[in-house]
């Protein structure tokens, strides 16, 4: 156990992805509309045991938690505390604050939460990511080009890049460029929606060893060929595909942790058939 | 009260505005380093006691809350409920997240918690606010302008802006059009930090009616009198000018609630003398 709080998020990934053999995330969102179980930790509970030999990490989305308010909360960090340690949390919050409240927000999903890695805005730039970052044995996932149809709103803008001879980038690409200028301690990585693939390739050239959480497939219909093909690094890994809704409401019945464990057992494998055939290109 | 629970946001901010003479939102940001009390709750109780005659609104920041895990939400939900009903709150939350999700945050911050208002980061785009706008009588605040240094790593850069003949804007003008064009239900406001005094006159020309959020001035230095001269509307109302630290920490001792109360009633006043000479200019 001591060994595995001693890893880096980089290192845990790596480790919990071979030893699975697997990039698929499963993404641990309650919704009271769909959970054949309404205790959210016994949900949860029952989700981890059926797939924690299936994944590289569990990414709790803070909001489903929030909804049900301190309840919630408390049911949050029963559930982070209850993955295996060999496997890493990523609190999907997009956090975003300034300076001191920053840190806040850094201690409330690090220290209090105890996950191992969030997700955070970066509209606020480089000194509200910093406290973040600080704690460099934590992972920290820059939002980047988003899944949902109104990221072009502000992502895709043009924008004169002045470093750049005055080029124009789209944001999302100055976002890359800057989220690469703060990883000095080897522990940021981005969100890249899985429905626009063809920037998958753009922001790959720019950050070629970046972690990449890659949310929307399934439900969201996002192109899993595509993220596996264009998401992953040069050895097809450090693309964390994440699947919440395919996996936890696979049934609704009583037998729903088995048909989750069935709906992530296919899912992984599909990802590595995927994997196969990129290294074959 | 129930006329109060009717009352969409703009409404009730405009009447606990005139019926306190002020501008003056007090931030509610429980700190452990320099509280006086232990308990988050009892302390927020004293602050809202000393001052309720004296603000606009309240606004506790929700990281200062979250640092203390659930109990500190629950903190947070009991000083919610404890606001007299003819003041606002504004849940400083900066929440964002696509579709479905940011659904579960406004339903966090509005049903859960009983805000009367939240603050929302743009990055995402207009969809992924939609949920938050969707609950009419509520206020939405998004963050245009920040108060911290590196805001200007994605706020300030300029953008080829299609839609106006290929004038370059800078990304937080771009946002503050896109408000206004979220803002069907007129239940839209601006965050615009005060340390950055001359974007408030262009923003102010953008969006003339809209209610400004202004963190930043007292432990940030932001320039007082710009925020009221320019943050405010033609009549000098609807600019929200928050202090917490100044005003919570007033003093550190068993006095803390008094000092409190003598550090909003001098700002208050102070914002109050600047108004006037804003109507004499």
């Amino acid at each position: 156990m001591v060994q595995f709080l001693a890893m880096k998020f980089l290192e845990k990934l790596l480790n919990s992805s071979r030893t699975n053999n697997s990039l698929l995330c499963v993404g641990l969102d309650p919704d009271p509309r769909l959970m054949p179980l309404a205790d959210l930790f016994a949900f949860n509970k029952a989700i981890i045991d059926a797939t924690a030999d299936l994944v590289c990490a569990y990414k709790p989305n803070v909001a489903f938690y929030e909804a049900f308010g301190s309840s919630g909360w408390e049911a949050l960090e029963r559930t982070i505390a209850y993955v295996p340690t060999n496997i890493p949390v990523i609190a999907d919050a997009k956090r975003n604050d300034i300076g001191n409240t920053a840190l806040a927000y850094a201690r409330a999903v690090f220290d209090k939460l105890g996950a191992d890695a969030v997700t955070v805005n970066p509209y606020l730039g480089g000194d509200a990511v910093r406290p973040f970052l600080d704690y460099e044995e934590k992972g920290v996932f820059v939002l980047c080009r988003t899944s949902n149809p109104g990221a072009a709103d502000l992502q895709s803008l043009l924008v004169a890049d002045e470093r750049e001879g005055k080029q124009q980038r789209r944001l999302f690409e100055i976002v890359a460029g800057l989220a690469k200028q703060w990883n000095e301690s080897g522990n940021v990585g981005l969100v890249m929606g899985a429905t626009y693939s063809a920037d998958l390739t753009a922001i790959r050239q720019i950050c070629p060893d970046m972690p990449f959480l890659i949310p929307g497939v399934g439900a969201q219909a996002g192109d899993l060929a595509s993220a596996v093909r264009l998401g992953t690094d040069a050895n097809g890994e450090l693309g964390i595909i994440n699947s919440s809704r395919q996996v936890l409401y696979a049934s609704r019945g009583p037998d729903f942790a088995k048909a989750a464990r069935g709906a992530a057992l296919r899912l992984r494998d599909e990802i590595n058939r995927l994997r196969v055939m990129k290294g074959s290109f």
